[in-house]
This record gives structure tokens, C-alpha cells and sequence, in this order.
């Protein structure tokens, strides 16, 4: 008798508010979600939305993902040049890649625009699609942040991947719309934050089909496509998904155009902004960061009352790795 | 007693045969789609496939709908220059519209790609996305066919749309994957195919985000951005879907490098083509046609002992208007 009422007592306890996204703090930002998502799915609602157009989109670096000291996908062709230097005697003299090699990244990246082109490029075209799969497979699998030692998939916000779960559950279909490549991001993303390839959206390069040795492939060229940043993401949002998403979240000004696009939708949508004010846990940047600047949507998520979440107060941990 | 016996044997008569794929005739290319649909989804089977890998890709024009006498996309164009012509005095005097307008199809597209070109941009873009969508629905909810009288969106495969639910109701994602417009097509096929916006690839112009009197836009721009055909249609496979289809259905040669991209898999693949042979109750057509012709594919097709759907033998009826 008494262990039964133990047991009630405990499911009362642990009921609907520790459930719901349990690596957030009570709050303004968790109450805001909670009232959004309960009020969308709830047929009684005036602000009801059917299940199939419940879309939800969410950046990636810095929103799902940390970002600093340097986008992890950088991190990823910083290494790649490395393992591809020995069939390329030739960058020994180069620049970005003579600077690269010798480990001064600063002066390699001073070419600005034009050099980290040429760095994308020689990283991320010359394969077909299978083989860069795998390359990306094997480098996530091992490769390690420079300040937690942790490999970057650890790296992810537990706050965020509740939220995914929470939205997965009412019925959201939850995509990526990142300025990151689609095909860096597709190998790992559906075991990590549960997003299938499909709902990943990105930049791309372009890439041609083609006959070898009487086996189709697709060829991954030296020649961007489509960069899916700023304005482009919403234009992104419409080719892909060809729906206004009813949820946005970003972190930067990068984000904003995809904020807007969502918030002029009809009815009631929710737009989020991923604050990083955490030095402790994670990294404190916003206005004058060159990673991941948050000037521009951070003045427009205050004016138009949109969701600004501090990770210092209303995320309980931020890492999944954190007790 | 005897009601009981009855319902029962009407019940056994009406059971699995004719549940699955009612409008297709018994025969060779129904029972390989059945054997294929209960093998991957066969748990015991060495060739099982979890779930959120069954993908399915169609092709439109020709193997979900009509095609003949023109792509129904190019008749939208036609009307709409009709249209579109007060706005356009120039259009008088100026190829290709000056034959258009005088009902002259054949000297207006003797001027070929470019003329056609010409068309498209003219009356596909210079409207925001939300504008395009409203004039797509006007016209498929009223314009007819020019030989049967029946609304084009009338003129779907009753077949196909069995195949569509059949492959859903067995855990597959159906696509379409198809050289005609994304914007085209997505107003109109959840309704009838059963397939949401997001799961529709096809053909794009380039459109751009700008705000309107404070408004986010997304504005169709006059300018070609992919065309999904041929080597095209692996290529949007891979860049929006992200995984290899274990089934795709097309009808002529524009399909075939799709058809070696699924083939190719590892594991068993479906590859299905429609071929038009039933001239009584829709066209026949194949090598010689100029809208959808399937030679190469039809070869390919016959060699590598993929299902061809003979129109005229395998389906009992193909229009929904058909007794």
C-alpha cells in the first residue's frame, strides 16, 4: 500500500512538467513553447493546425550545435587538407594551403572569401557522393573539439534535441535549414538529433551524374550551387519543403530573413533565437562576434517579442554530456 | 445463416487480390510489384528495409498523368499568355506570343528551346510564389483537356494512384520526381496523388526573398535555376532527398538515368516504366514521339528485365472516370 502510493506519488510528480522538455528551466522561453505547441495542436483551438503543416525549422550551427571557436565544418576541411596534402605537393607553396599546413590558420584565412572558397572546394569536391559520405562518417566518428576534447557530435544542445522530441511528438515534422553542406550534415544528423536525410536542408555544390565503368555515380564539383544563408534560406525553405514553416529557430543574423519568412505566415507561428550568453558552459557571443553574429535579429526578436532563449538561465545543461 | 455464408464468401472473393492494386488486371507486372512490396517489407527476408528507407520516386507527365497532345504544363503556359496578352500590347507583333495569340502552336514552338523558354518565363514568373500558387489552382480547378473534355487533374492514372497507396500503406515515402515545374505541380498533387508539397522535386526558376512594403516575399524571377530531367533527376534525387530510391516509376527516356540511380542500389530495386500502348483509351506512343518519348529506356527496360507496364494488358481501367 505504501509503495503504491510512493509510486503515485512519484508519477504526479514527475508528470507532464518534468517530461516536457526536461533539460529546460521553468521559464519564460519553456512556458512560451509549451503554450505555443499546446494551443496549435489543440482541435478546439481558433489556432488549430493540422498535423501535415506543422514544419518546423532549425538552423544548425549554434542553434543545434555549438560553433566556436570555428564552424565545425571548417574544423572538418582544416583536416581534410592535411590528409589530402601528400597528393598535392604543390600546396607546400600555395596559399591558403602552404599557411594552412604550416597550422597558421590566421593567415591562411586572410584571404577572406576568395581563400575559403578554394578551401571548401579542395575539400569537398573531387569524390562522388558515396565516397564523401564516408569521409565525413569517418571524421565525425573520431575527430575532437580544440577546447572540450569532446568529438564534435557530443557537442550538441540536449535543451534543443528535447525540444526536436517534444515537437516530433505533437506531430511537428522538425527539419534543418543550415548554411552548412547538406552532405556534411546528412550522415550524422538523423542519429544525432533524429532529422532524416530528407528534412536537411543546405548549401550545396554542384554535382553530376555520370557513367564509370557502366556504374552510375554522382560527381561532387568544384563549383558552389547554392548557399543557403540570409536570404537564402527562406528561399530554400519554399524550393524543399514549399511550405511556410509554423516554427523557426535560429541564432544569428543569418537567420533573420528565415525569422521573418516564418513570422508573415497567417495565424500564430512561434519564432526562437538561441542566445549564447554562457561562458561558463558553452561560449558568451552575440553583436560583435564574426561567428555566428547575433546584432540585426537579436533587435528584431526583442522589438517583435519573439523567443530569445538565454542559455545561461533557461537551459538546465546544455550538453548532453554534462551531469 | 445463409447472410452469414454469403458475407463471408463475398468477403473471401474480395480479399487480398482484389484490395491491392484494384484497377490493375491480374498478370506479370502486378504480381512482381506485390512480390517486390511484401519481400522488403518481409522482416524474415534478407532483403527487409527498415522503414525510412523505403523511398519511391514517379515521374508526372506520362506516368501519373497525361501527356498527350502537350505537357499540361505547357497548355497552363498557352492560356495564360492568353491571359497575361492585355498586359503585353508588344506581344502582338513579337514571336512567340504573335502566333500564340493567333492560335498558331505550330509556328510559335517552331522556334524551339528558346521560344519555348520564352513562354515559360513570360507566364511563369514576374508573380511572387504566393500569387503563382493562386493562378496554378484557378486553372487546374477549371481548364479541360482539349480531346476528352475533362479536367486535366481528371486525367491521372487510376492505377498509379492504387500504386501510390498500396506502397504508403507498406511503409514507403512516395516522391514524384519530375521534369515539370515544383510550383506547378504542388498546389494541386496532395489532393490527388496523395503526395505533400515537400515530397514533390521537379524543375525550378530562380526566385528571390525581398520585402514588399515591409512584406517578406518570395518573387519568381525570369531565369532558369535547374531543369529536372535526365541526368537532372538523379542529381535532385541526391540533393533533396538524400537517399537512393528503392523503387522509381517513369514512362520515357527523360526517366532513365533515375531508373539506373535506383538500379544501382545495393539490395533488391523496382524499376518500373508505363508504356503507352492503348491508343482506345488513352495515346499510344513511344520511340517516334516527340512528348515522352521512350526509346533508350524502353531497351534499358527490356534487357535488364525491369517491369514494363503494358497500359492496354495490365490495367483495368485507367482514368478515375472510367466505369
Amino acid at each position: 500500500m505504501i509503495r503504491a502510493l510512493a509510486f503515485a506519488l512519484l508519477f504526479a510528480v514527475s508528470g507532464v512538467s518534468a517530461q516536457t522538455l526536461p533539460s529546460w528551466n521553468e521559464g519564460k522561453a519553456k512556458s512560451a513553447i509549451v503554450a505555443f505547441v499546446k494551443t496549435v495542436t489543440d482541435k478546439k483551438s481558433k489556432d488549430y493546425v493540422a498535423p501535415a503543416e506543422r514544419i518546423a525549422v532549425f538552423d544548425n550551427d549554434g542553434t543545434l550545435w555549438s560553433e566556436q571557436p570555428l564552424y565545425f565544418q571548417l574544423a572538418f576541411a582544416l583536416d581534410r587538407v592535411k590528409v589530402l596534402a601528400p597528393q598535392h605537393p604543390e600546396w607546400k607553396t600555395q596559399e591558403p594551403f602552404a599557411a594552412l599546413l604550416r597550422g597558421d590558420l590566421k593567415t591562411a584565412l586572410a584571404g577572406g572569401e576568395k581563400a575559403l572558397l578554394e578551401i571548401v572546394m579542395a575539400t569537398h569536391a573531387g569524390t562522388t557522393t558515396e565516397e564523401f559520405e564516408k569521409v565525413v562518417r569517418d571524421w565525425i566518428s573520431t575527430a575532437k573539439h580544440p577546447k572540450t576534447g569532446r568529438r564534435y557530435i557530443e557537442m550538441v544542445y540536449q535543451p534543443m534535441i528535447d525540444l526536436l522530441r517534444y515537437l516530433r511528438a505533437n506531430g511537428f515534422k522538425t527539419y534543418i535549414v543550415s548554411g552548412g553542406g547538406i552532405e556534411f550534415m546528412r550522415p550524422w544528423v538523423e542519429q544525432v538529433y533524429g532529422i532524416p536525410p530528407e528534412q536537411v536542408v543546405g548549401s550545396t555544390i554542384k554535382t553530376k551524374f555520370e557513367m564509370r565503368d557502366g556504374k552510375p555515380t554522382i560527381a561532387r564539383l568544384p563549383e558552389l550551387d547554392f548557399i543557403d544563408d540570409k536570404e537564402g534560406k527562406p528561399v530554400a525553405i519554399n524550393r524543399f519543403i514549399g511550405r511556410r514553416p509554423l516554427l523557426a529557430f535560429g541564432n544569428s543574423d543569418g537567420d533573420l530573413q528565415m525569422l521573418q519568412w516564418t513570422a508573415a505566415g497567417s495565424g500564430l507561428r512561434l519564432m526562437g533565437i538561441v542566445h549564447h550568453d554562457d561562458a561558463r558552459r558553452e561560449f558568451a557571443y552575440d553583436r560583435e562576434s564574426h561567428v555566428g553574429r547575433l546584432d540585426k535579429a537579436l533587435d528584431e526578436a526583442k522589438a517583435r517579442n519573439w523567443i530569445v532563449v538565454s542559455m545561461k538561465s533557461d537551459w538546465k545543461r546544455v550538453f548532453p554530456f554534462e551531469r
